[in-house]
């Protein structure tokens, strides 16, 4: 090559075995070129940028301390894992992240041996690493165990549920907390407050610190009533003792960009008799070593393809507002005119434009941390109080709530509304982010209203119909990305008639039920059908529960083929409807159904409308069905069975 | 009356107003007739018992201090509630506890305006009643909240989620803490430790303390920066370090036994300007001032009817071995062949059978608290390494871990197994344990094994179904309660072929699929249809995932009628059955379909029997609905649909 690389130490390393032949003084600058080479790729793919920049002193001392893939490293959350996949085999695939069939945006076992855990949701790393570790101990094997752990994901339940149980099992396992006082958005709770107090107290521990009295914490051997007593005495001394009472070794804080401050003290993890959980507690800056996300309120946490020079994000120009924006519109036009309504956001204020609300009703606006279990059952007690709550949760992470939602909210009949957004695929995050399941979970609970918007406006309608409903518990979905553009957004939305859908075309031979945004789909494919002779009709039925049964019923029995369509797995509103049907009587005669809903399978990141082909969802499909159903010779939809 | 009362100061309290009227004095003497009319109650009815007779002396103390209903007492899980029942206006029906039509077991706001949130699932009260305080504040109101919540409850990831958030809104409520050193089972993790070490480690408050400093610790005006060191001072000398740095002020131990030690602080958290939330920390017996109770090892948590002298428990003698029984010796069965079998419990190692198991292996049995979430997750990463991990949590409580299931287990294809006992009815604890959902929230996950049980000796094969079962999740479900007794149980189980089903019975009129222990029932329907000259095939499914398509088709084609039974919600196995017939056209023809499934509206305790009645999955309702079907003039089977 005539040209020199820039990144010449990088180029070098395939796996972390090349890392580890690299002396300890060069570990600085492959960080840089580490840095530098994920800021270059990621301008180019769009991604998470500000998580990934905050770990690359971490990433580069721990393949270069730990025996990986031998020791196993776990990510929580996995969207800080850029440079860890550049130093793990995948430098070369990069540029694929995020796209069909390009690597994953998060850890993933199936792309790489490196990867022993995959993570997208927030705080499972310790309940992960302590089944590694004691099925280490029970198999009598000897690797290490190595969680990395968010001060945002420490709000969440399970992070406490998992040190609880690891402080119990004392199995050897290193929890690395990395604290950049960030999570996606500013964070919240006593134990954020806490960590803040515990770095501001104290100066980090310095190197001469580091190589005495740290080594000196590992004796090999340890009499047990000393190891405790000591124990206490140093977490008063030094902070800490939060974990030290749940039963880890605190060790920190510790500058997690400074490599001579790291590589000592994982050394000493590493090599430490000690038999029980260690917590390692790093501070790293979100976005670090890059200005414009330094410089970035959010620290360029998901970026679009930018410009690496000036950080100028190259974001397609919007055609028309997002549903999270026309959610948040509508709810604030709510609590412009009712002042009992309140939001509660589980740490997303950005994703489901509660910021927004927040802004003109602080005092109304309630962001609990990662903690949805928190979250719809301190919203329940405020509906037992006359409030009107709102939980603004995304279809994927509202499953971290089920049980609260049934115990908490459906059983007492409580008026919380849940704003479900992301309901259905959601493109780049992919597998792990798919709101694939809150029809069908929801919709096996006695009580509720359910509700999926076809359009922008009918999501307007819908946050006025749920502002409404003040004796029982509500619920409407809306997807990830733009809206229609296409119909007039109200300044605020009027309330629906419950459980009542709506005709949109008529027909006569075949008829397409559709619950949600597929609606824009079904009207196409009404269009194809009626292009071949088959007049169609097309409604919407806005509501899963109650179903509207007159609607059903005319639509089953004036048609050949009745057609549902909705974007959520199998139970959901085709089951409700088909189970109407059936116990109706309606099925036993000629009625063609055919309930049409997402695949048994997975589907991965890759564009959303690769991923509605694949669930077989499109206009085109949806029309092949409807011949199918009339004996047409038509190939197959993709997808619509396992 | 000529007679006189042996409870002569409870019978002069029909509200806890009543109460208030009473002396401080009289309260000890209030204590020990309520307990003593509470033994006399339970022994009556069963229940629960040791938790009450442990909270006797806080019970009055509360409604004695704080203003029920108009502050809001709050009980966590709620099976503690039965002296508060008494308290509160329910003395005359405590004889119809947990029968059907009579008083709930746990809190219930249908019950009680003294029961401001309802509860049986642990760790929702300090959630629950943050939201009460919030929305107070924003109401400008001004009443108490109290959240009692017990030690075992503390290690649920939600109780932590609402600390962490209580913490940081700075509202005003009260959480007594009911160390008792026990929920169901011995406590487990850390926190327990952490508890019994504050508890250990300083003497009670002294009265005199109590008295003086106490009060002085409640200024009606605080300079912030002086409160939080004197905070953080006072956790240093008196423990409760932990909870301070969560954000509470933390007062105890206390002995919640000794009013005098529990008015003046109750009190005092009443009357304090304290602007935030506060932590009492009373400690408290299981099964106080009732021998037998004291004397057991489970302190009575749930019992039969009972003698009161004696104590001794009038249980029926069993005709058959417990459903949980047996998924115990099948599971110890394959653990002695195996030795990578192991097992996972959220706090319930006697509920689910896994106490046997876990004398035989107490290496590979695991107890991770009442921490559904991290028990999946972890369950995770041991199967990960290798282990074969049998999670048995009960149907309900699985809700509690569905998005680790969906996100951990499901996504990664980790052969963790699922033994969802209580799946079904459940009889006397009603409404809030019915294991009414997991067929539904399971069944859409792509890639689950799903079986039901329908006798004891299926439930030994399917454990050994599932042990095999090494390159996916697997669940199989079975009820509350006694096996059928009538089919020879093998020493082990014998791995049933994945996806097939079988016939009991050939017929050719109508055709009954069962899933589950419902079997019994369908096979009782056709034995009724028999007698009309309908000859009924029976066939038990076994799978619901994947469907046996080649059975589900051959009963669809030779029969006018095909009915689905199953113990579940709208949208599980009947639905999977009812969409494969749709998308294979076999609906399109004459056949009758019916799912029946578990009807749209919530079960309260009772009967079983009564239950399922109300459910319409007796065998006469199952032969009705084939006999409507068919357009016999039946009366419609009772419970359907909504």
């Amino acid at each position: 090559m005539s040209e020199r690389s820039d990144t010449p130490l990088l180029d070098a390393i395939s796996i972390p075995a090349d890392l580890r032949k690299l002396e300890p003084e060069q570990l600085r600058e492959v960080a840089d070129e580490l840095r530098q080479d994920m800021v270059r790729s990621v301008s180019t793919t769009g991604g998470h940028l500000g998580a990934g920049l905050g770990v690359v002193e971490l990433t580069v001392a721990i393949h270069y301390v730990f025996d990986t893939p031998r020791d196993k490293l776990i990510w929580d959350v996995g969207h800080q894992c850029y440079p860890h996949k550049i130093l793990t085999g995948r430098r070369d695939r990069m540029g694929s992240l995020r796209q069909g069939g390009g690597l994953s945006g998060f850890t993933n076992r199936k792309e790489s041996e490196y990867d022993p855990f995959g993570a997208a949701h927030s705080s499972t790393s310790i309940s992960a690493g302590l089944g590694y570790a004691v099925a280490r101990d029970l198999r009598g094997e000897d690797f290490n165990v190595v969680s990395v752990i968010g001060d945002g994901a420490l709000s969440a339940g399970m992070a406490y549920e998992a040190m609880n149980n690891a402080g119990a099992e004392r199995s050897r396992m290193i929890v690395i907390l990395n604290d950049n006082d960030m999570s996606i958005a500013p964070p919240v709770g006593a134990m954020s407050a806490y960590l803040s107090q515990l770095i501001s107290s104290k100066p980090y521990l310095s190197v001469r610190h580091l190589g005495k009295e740290i080594a000196s914490k590992f004796p090999r051997a340890f009499e047990r009533a000393a190891q405790r007593a000591e124990e206490y005495a140093r977490g008063m001394l030094t902070g800490g003792t939060l974990f030290e009472e749940m039963g880890f070794y605190y060790l920190g804080p510790i500058d997690g960009h400074n490599m001579d401050h790291l590589l000592p003290v994982l050394r000493n993890a590493r090599d430490g008799a000690y038999e029980g959980p260690i917590l390692i507690h790093v501070v790293t800056q979100k976005g670090k070593g890059y200005k414009p996300a330094e410089e970035s309120a959010d620290k360029y946490h998901g970026v679009a393809k930018f410009d690496v020079v000036t950080g100028k994000q190259a974001k397609a120009p919007a055609a028309a507002p997002s549903y999270t924006g026309i959610f948040a519109k509508g709810l604030i036009a709510e609590a412009k005119a009712d002042e009992r309504v309140v939001s509660v956001t589980a740490a997303m204020p950005g994703g489901t434009g509660l910021d927004k609300f927040a802004e003109l009703f602080p005092e109304r606006s309630f962001d609990v941390g990662i903690a949805e279990q928190h979250a719809v059952t301190f919203a329940a007690g405020m509906a037992c109080e006359g409030l009107k709550p709102f939980c603004a949760i995304y279809s994927t992470f509202l499953q971290r709530a089920y049980d609260q939602v049934v115990h908490d909210v459906a059983i007492q009949s409580l008026p919380v509304r849940f704003a479900i957004d992301r309901a259905g695929m959601v493109g780049a995050d992919g597998v792990t982010h798919q709101g694939s399941y809150d029809i069908t979970y929801l919709g096996c609970l006695p009580g509720f209203v359910l509700m999926a918007a076809a359009d922008e406006a009918e999501l307007m309608h819908m946050v006025a119909t749920a502002a409404q409903i003040d004796d029982r518990p509500s619920a409407f979905r809306y997807p990830r990305g733009e809206s229609t553009g296409l119909v007039e957004l109200p300044e605020r939305g009027t309330p629906l008639e419950i459980g009542k859908g709506r005709i949109l075309k008529q027909g006569s031979k075949v008829a397409v039920l559709s619950y949600g945004t597929r609606l824009g789909e079904a009207l196409a494919a009404a269009e194809m059908l009626g292009a071949r002779g088959l007049t169609t009709t097309v409604a919407d039925a806005r509501f899963a529960k109650p179903l509207d049964h007159d609607l059903i019923r005319r639509l089953a029995s004036e048609h050949e083929v009745l057609i549902t369509v909705e974007e959520g797995a199998v139970g959901g509103f085709g089951s409700h409807v088909g189970n109407y049907l059936a116990w109706e009587g309606l099925l036993d005669g000629p009625l063609k159904f055919r309930p049409l809903c997402l695949p048994d399978f997975f589907i991965d990141h890759d564009k959303p409308e690769k991923q509605y082909e694949l669930a077989g969802l499109t206009a085109k499909q949806i029309a092949s069905k409807a011949l199918q159903a009339l004996g047409y010779n038509e190939p197959d939809a993709a997808g619509l069975r396992a």
